[in-house]
Formats: structure tokens, C-alpha cells, sequence
């Protein structure tokens, strides 16, 4: 089968550009023994992608230049020999930004595509789901009553986390880039409030719409809006760093967050972390997110673009927030 | 008696400044029952103190101005109108700065002068072991084995910090600002490392002495020097935030470690404290850290300044760093 994929040919200096990406079509291989073929519909974009593709020590190597960008993906195995799963089975996994993956299928996890939408295994129950279940529950330990704030609210993790908070009884408030988004957020997932960086005025919008300051902050952006936040913490307060993608055009200059120090009159903490080490808890966040989207509980919602070659005008709309939930990119049809 | 005091005449905006202070001296007055006089020798000076001034929301009230400057101090009742503690009671508490303190009691905690030198009880057995202690073990949580780094080692809370660390069972590395004060830290305090920041280059030192990475990084001073330590995290390091007299002089313009990103890749966290949170708990320190300082565990150094008078030019040196040890002033002598 041809095989067309999306490689790194330069690191970018501030976001991705056409120039960063080579294509390359070729045939896909005759498959060792233990390898499966794996024909792939759904690409997840995500913002973790800006930092794969730096050369800096990280929590896992970077993308090299000429490989095939890395990506989660869904997709089928379509041929087997041997491999851990037969021909016919859905599965999701690290299958990079191409059309074919070839796999001896470790860290592909089978999925049933009659539980959920094929995409939805790359939002509410693939990583982007469980980034948002750990990073929320275990790192934020939110409590009942509590005010959590989210910024990239109708973002894929944003607003998850947003409506996991709902339902362990906190006021959620939100924060996003544009009125159609806050009203998303407000009226489609519940949150209590949600504000418009753009437009309100920040400390403003906090004192309004957190009244009784924040306990939780999840912070999916960095940069003003952390450093404001940090003004309106709570004795105790929990900020749970899981991204910055105000900060992804110029790694090289990172603005940092200079009222750090209310991290020390709060006696609060910051804290990152990475998805990657509770692969061996996923279940235990599928299996929640999955009742509570069966029970009508949660809502996710998928921005599908088509075609593998507009993978780098797609992947832009992570950074532009040109797009409402999950990000992801079709490049094939499920028979 | 004639009680002389210093009171905030107006808020400074860099360093405090003899503006800042004036000096007033006033009879003591009648006791009112249940209250004490106490005659008080020995003043702690801290870093907290420039917070203390500031007309900012913190964990406590600023000291308001014509009010006497907040201080730590230690004493002993000379008289009494069926207060708490009977006459010729050694006592450490909130007394300010000033020779006479009257007071209730509330807050004050007896003191034994055959235990431990007078002095000693505002640095290793005052609030400053205290921060040490709980700053460490229940913010840091350094475990045998890890690498633990600490600025202003050769300060009074860095010191007790390096000696409470190595007790249990870490590797230590201090930061300091002088060849003198790195030498008496390894020396007499018995880090395993200590570099000077003035003169070694930041990234160079962090990788030599501490070739595996920093696990706990106890933080005094902010700045340059927090923001280089966070490129040399391990995963899942603490970063225990403690203070940033590197940024004192200026609190309007904060520095905030740009490199904040690394507590995302290492799962790291940077948390907050203060210590009036520990208060239910200072008898547990004081009797650990009095059971070392018996056992020659661990060894604490008073720098003593004389004279109320000399209040700010004392002051001054916690921020030009012309001290070793805990800075204490002298403004009366037991007899």
C-alpha cells in the first residue's frame, strides 16, 4: 500500500511552518514477524507537538530530523503477521503523522468503536482525556466547593477538565479567546463562568468571576494570565503547569510567572507533570470518562480537518485557536 | 522603666533606610492585669521583615505606620500583674524592636538560658530552626540518597537546612556568596559541596557538584540563581520556596524564573510556605533540633550586633550579606 508521511525536515524557531515538514510517499513494508500494519483515519494535533520537534532534553527524546513526526493516532490493522492483535481491530496508539504504522503493537491499546465515535479515542478518551482526569484530580485534588479555574477553556483538555470539576462539585470558571467560545463553555459544558482574555480586563475578570478566589488552577497557557492568576490564589492553592502554549512561539525566551512569589504568602504549589507516567492507570480514567460520557455527564467535541497535507494548516489552529475542542486530522475513511 | 523603641515612620521602596525608622522612647507603662513586662535582650533580624513593611495583602498584616517594628526576640519578665509566667521567666516571642515588650503572654513561649545560650534561641531553636526544619522535611520531603541544594547556605536558615539534610542521609550542596562562607559551610557545617555565586559560573558549578541532578532545592534567595537550579532538576524534584532576598530591594519589579516550564517536563513541583502555619508544631522542632544540637549534630553561629541604635546599620547587612550565621541584635544584658 502507498504510504504517505509527514517528516521533519528543520526545527522551527518560533511555530512550525510549511518549511519544517517533508513529505515522503512510499510503500509500506513487508511486515517482520510480530508486526501488524495499522491503516490510520484520525490524527491528534496537540500542543506537546511544538516541543517534540525541539532539540532539548525533555521528557522524551525529540523527534529527529527526517523522521516521521510523532502523533497519536486511531486507526485499524489491516495486515498481521503474527502481530499482537488481529486484522480488524481499532486501536490507539503513538502512529505519527502518516497514513500506514507499522507496529508490534506495543503501547497500541485496542479500542471499540461502538462504545464511541472513532475521534472521540482521540480527545475525551485518549490522551488528551486522561491529561486532563490525573492532571486535575490527582495533581489539583480539587474539593467540593472549591473554585477551579481553567484557561484554554474550550480547548481540548481545558474543557474537560472544566466539566470533570463540575462533577466533583466545584464552581468552574473559564477562560477563552473569544465570546463564542465562553458562551461554548458556559452553556454546552456547564462551567459556572467564563471570561475573554482578549477583551476583559484579567485581574478584573478574576475578582468578578472568582469572588472567592482560586483554589485550583489549571494552567494550559502560561504567561499573563499565570502571573495574574497567581494574585488570586487561595490560602493552599493547587496550579497544575500542563502546558503554556502562550509561550510555545519562542521557547527561547519563555516569559516566566514574576508574582511566583504568592506561591509563598499562600503557602501554594505549582506543580507539573506528564501524562506519559500514568500510562499504567489510563484504564482507570477510559473507564471513568467513558461512564460518564455514556451517562450524557460530559460533552466533547471534535474539530475534524481532512487530508494529511494540510497537516501544518491544521496543526496552526492549535496556536491561532482557530478551532472548538479537539483538534484532529482525518486522513482516511473507516470502511 | 525607659522603654526605647523603633517604629515605621514610612514605607521604604527599595531597602529599608534610616528613613524608614523612628526612634522613640517612652516610660513603660502600668501593667494591666494579666499583663507582663518584658525585658528583652536579644532581637532577631530576618529577611521577613522587609515583607513586613509593605502595605501589600500577605499571610500577616504589615506592621502599620507609627507602629512598632515586628521582631522575634528574646526576654525575660520583670514584672507582672498575674500574667502567665512569673517573674524571672526567660521567654521568646513577638516582643519587636524595642527594649521593653508588654504583653500578655498569648504567643509567647518559655525558654530554658541553662539548655542553650540566650541567643541561640532566635536562631537554631527560634523560628528560624523552625523554618528550617519544616521547610525541609514536610515541604522538601529529601529522601537518603538525593541531592539536596541550598542557597544562603551559610545563612541562618540555609545552615540548618545543609545540617538537618545531612542528617538525614542526603548529599548537600550550598550556594553562598563568599569563599569565606563556602569554606565555613563544608568545613564546620559539613556540606558536601558549596560554591560561590559571585564568582562561579552558575550552569558550571550546578553540573559539577551536583552531577546527579537536584532533587530538593530549598530557596532563599530567588532570581538568577532559582531560575538556573530549575534547569537542573531531577523528575519529581521539590523546589521549597522559602524566600528571595535577591529580590528585596525591589518588590514591584519581581523577577519570576522563566524556566518555570522545567517543573512540567521533570513533574516537578515549587511550593510555598510560612511558618506561623507550623505553630501547633514548634515543640516537636525545638526538641529535635535541641536533641542534635546536644549530641554536636549540628552547629549554629549567632552573628551579634549591639545597640538599638545601630537597628537598621545591623538591618542592612541581611541584604548586603556582611554576616555569618543567624544576625541577631543585642539591646540589653541579662544580669
Amino acid at each position: 500500500m502507498k504510504n504517505i508521511q509527514v517528516r521533519l525536515e528543520q526545527r522551527p524557531e518560533g511555530l512550525p511552518t510549511d518549511d519544517t515538514w517533508r513529505y515522503t510517499e512510499e510503500e509500506t513494508p513487508t511486515l517482520a514477524k510480530g508486526q501488524m500494519l495499522v491503516e490510520q483515519y484520525y490524527i491528534s494535533l496537540d500542543p506537546a507537538m511544538r516541543g517534540w520537534v525541539m532539540d532539548r532534553r525533555s521528557y522524551i527524546p525529540p523527534v529527529g530530523i527526517g523522521e516521521v513526526m510523532r502523533a497519536a493516532a486511531v486507526g485499524k490493522v489491516v495486515e498481521s503477521n503474527e502481530g499482537r492483535f488481529p486484522v480488524g481491530t481499532y486501536l490507539y496508539g503513538m502512529g505519527g503523522v502518516q497514513l500506514y504504522a507499522v507496529t508490534d503493537g506495543k503501547g497500541w491499546f485496542p479500542i471499540d468503536p461502538t462504545l464511541a465515535p472513532l475521534p472521540v479515542y482521540t480527545s475525551a478518551l485518549g490522551m488528551t482525556g486522561f491529561t486532563a482526569y490525573f492532571g486535575l484530580l490527582d495533581v489539583g485534588q480539587p474539593k467540593a466547593g472549591e473554585t477551579v479555574l481553567v484557561s484554554a477553556a474550550a480547548g481540548a483538555v481545558g474543557s474537560m477538565v472544566g466539566q470533570i470539576a463540575k462533577l466533583h462539585g466545584c464552581r468552574v470558571v473559564g477562560i477563552a479567546g473569544s465570546a463564542a467560545k465562553c458562551d461554548y463553555v458556559v452553556r454546552e459544558l456547564g462551567f459556572d463562568a467564563c471570561f475573554n482574555y482578549k477583551t476583559d480586563h484579567l485581574h478584573q475578570a478574576l475578582k468578578t468571576h472568582c469572588p472567592d478566589g482560586v483554589d485550583v488552577y489549571f494552567d494550559n497557557v502560561g504567561g499573563e494570565i499565570l502571573d495574574a492568576t497567581l494574585g488570586h490564589i487561595n490560602v493552599g492553592a493547587r496550579i497544575v503547569i500542563c502546558g503554556a502554549i502562550s509561550q510555545y512561539n519562542n521557547f527561547a525566551r519563555v516569559k516566566g510567572p514574576d508574582n511566583y512569589l504568592s506561591l509563598l504568602v499562600n503557602r501554594a504549589r505549582m506543580e507539573g507533570f506528564v501524562i506519559l507516567d500514568y500510562t499504567h492507570r489510563y484504564l482507570e480514567a477510559a473507564q471513568a470518562i467513558g461512564k460518564w460520557l455514556a451517562e450524557g455527564k460530559i460533552r466533547t467535541r471534535e474539530h475534524i480537518e481532512a487530508d494529511i497535507h494540510q497537516f501544518q494548516a491544521a496543526l496552526n489552529r492549535l496556536f491561532t485557536g482557530e478551532k472548538l475542542g479537539k483538534l484532529v486530522l482525518q486522513v482516511g475513511s473507516p470502511a
